[in-house]
């Protein structure tokens, strides 16, 4: 590999300040989301359904960062079981975990999180409190490892000089650190590949206007807002060379699940011969799901729809259709990037080759 | 023609009952849009820099409403001016036109009225005062008669048991009534072809969420809000059959420029099958321009993304682009209805045989 494809090429310190997800040894913070960018605020959790209601209401949102906090929510919940080793703390544990998971449908990077606590823990012994605290700590500082090396491999593909237009929020703030999509545009800012970075605002929880631009701006980075309706004319200006988005869920054919609007822009981004990336983490890549109409797709209240910052901005008594995901069809996309590497025109043969099943 | 397409099948006393812009004999009354849906106020309008003032702050918006209101704002100009006959009146009415003229850069509609009042003002004498009293009445009325027969030419298209997505409000709000793409939903609705009608929020300034729901709630049809992102996933369930949408400027080869996120709908569309149909009055037709990369696509003020209903929402001092309209190729357009018919497959040769030039 080149050099502009290493971690040296990339000033973290710099690119890479924000922390959404703080264990304290007793307590877990979550940076609020939802009060984002006015309000710079932590919400302590000391139990594991506090953290479940945090995942639930949208404190912390992104699919990693749900995983990881999910993990430590299993870290509080040992705190009330007793137990001689993991197995039985695992039966013990069994509903605290169930509520987790429940927080959340769609994104399987949650399941995957309380999968591997639930796999240490059939496997330790009387030690198992600090088995599962070691491994909660593992899976935040595994997925920032991730990030980074993602962010290298998918900037290498982006041609210097691109513009790239992301969606949702998949930055620092989703995550344990540095991000998915937002990392491969760190990592292409840093390498100075990326010129210009558009942020879809992304209806109707904001994320993009909210979030990735309060987080790009962080490290620096001056992102363009645009609306989620304006994308398709903003590709046929010439402005924009790469899509890159993350994803909830990846199934074993390639098929994504990604915030609601992510098909479209792949639909767009291909009728334009913009190129479209997928980078998350190996957790979110679900081998056991063969393709995208079988992902549940999570449908929140309306209401989401017909208000902003508590400020009614719809007709009375409308209805809504609020889907809050949807899936991007394998030959939409042109690479799929994780920390294991980079698969270009993703299919159930190739993603095979690279993640067995 | 079959009775489904006669007028005689729309019940116009149920479907058609806002008016936007109402003429008093000495003053324009004008439904204030940027307070709907939550306050029905008409504000009061007694000079033309008042109309061009309240074009430009879109209170009253929609490209055919914003020719009617433009042609009584020459008629309110005239008050102020001495002129034996028409043609002294139409210089000394000059300046104001052109203020009205400049309230907005794309819709042509407002060009084609101000246009249609020059013409009759040249030819007329010591009259001309009537004579422009009575143009501006005949433009609404003519407006008025256009929606309906558009209305019952669009719905004939659609075929019964469909359900159908529209974009921003183009209905009697857009209007001098009944409106163009929302008249073709209210006749199919009428007629029992159309099921099921999605309405995109239409972001920034939420024409669908505030206006288009709000006035078919009066006329007690229930829309379906959707974001404007989930515009594809809604199609990829197989809930609509057509995409009808209305249209600021039609040019000489069919592209059409209408409010940002047509275009990205029309991709969409073309990508699952779905058809794709634009209302439009003839006087919305640009037979001058030829294409649509001829238009000048008006941008508004970034700070539109930064907030919904006063209260902000996005990060601080961040960049936005904020384009208003977004131009789709005819190549994409499965029918173009005026009120002298459809035109299906749009092109030059095709538009040229209905509209000359």
């Amino acid at each position: 590999m080149s050099d502009t494809t290493s971690h040296d090429s990339i000033d973290f310190d710099r690119y890479d300040r924000i922390r959404p997800i703080r264990w304290t040894g007793d307590a877990l913070e979550l940076l609020d989301q939802r009060k984002l960018p006015f309000t710079v605020e932590y919400v302590t959790c000391t139990d594991s359904d506090a953290v479940a209601a945090a995942i639930h209401a949208l404190t912390v949102r992104g699919a990693p960062a749900i995983g990881i906090a999910a993990a430590w929510g299993v870290v509080l919940a040992a705190r009330t079981v007793d137990a001689d080793d993991g197995t039985q703390a695992a039966t013990r544990l069994a509903p605290a975990m169930q509520r987790l998971n429940d927080a959340r449908p769609t994104a399987v990077n949650l399941a995957w999180a309380l999968a591997r606590m639930r796999r240490v823990l059939a496997a330790s012994g009387a030690d198992w409190r600090e088995v599962i605290t070691r491994e909660a700590d593992a899976i935040a500082s595994e997925d920032l490892a991730a990030n980074r090396r993602m962010g290298a491999l998918g900037a290498a593909l982006i041609a210097p000089g691109s513009g790239v237009l992301t969606h949702c929020n998949t930055g620092s703030l989703a995550t344990a650190g540095f991000g998915t999509a937002l990392g491969v545009i760190r990592a292409g800012v840093a390498q100075g590949r990326i010129d210009k970075v558009y942020a879809g605002e992304t209806r109707p929880w904001l994320q993009g206007a909210r979030l990735t631009a309060w987080e790009l701006q962080q490290d620096g980075i001056a992102p363009t807002l645009v609306a989620d309706a304006a994308a398709a004319h903003l590709m046929s200006t010439g402005a924009v060379q790469w899509v890159v988005v993350g994803a909830d869920r990846i199934c074993a054919n390639g098929d994504t699940a990604n915030k609601i609007g992510t098909y479209q822009l792949a639909i767009a981004a291909r009728h334009h011969g913009v190129k479209f990336m997928v980078a998350a983490p190996s957790s979110t890549v679900d081998m056991d799901t063969a393709s995208g109409d079988l992902i549940h797709i999570e449908e929140r209240d309306p209401g989401e729809l017909f208000a902003v910052g508590g400020v009614r901005t719809a007709a009375a008594e409308i209805d809504a259709w609020n889907p809050v995901f949807d899936v991007t069809p394998h030959a939409l996309i042109d690479a799929i990037v994780t920390e294991r590497g980079v698969i270009e025109r993703p299919d159930g043969a190739a993603m095979r080759a690279a993640f067995g099943g």
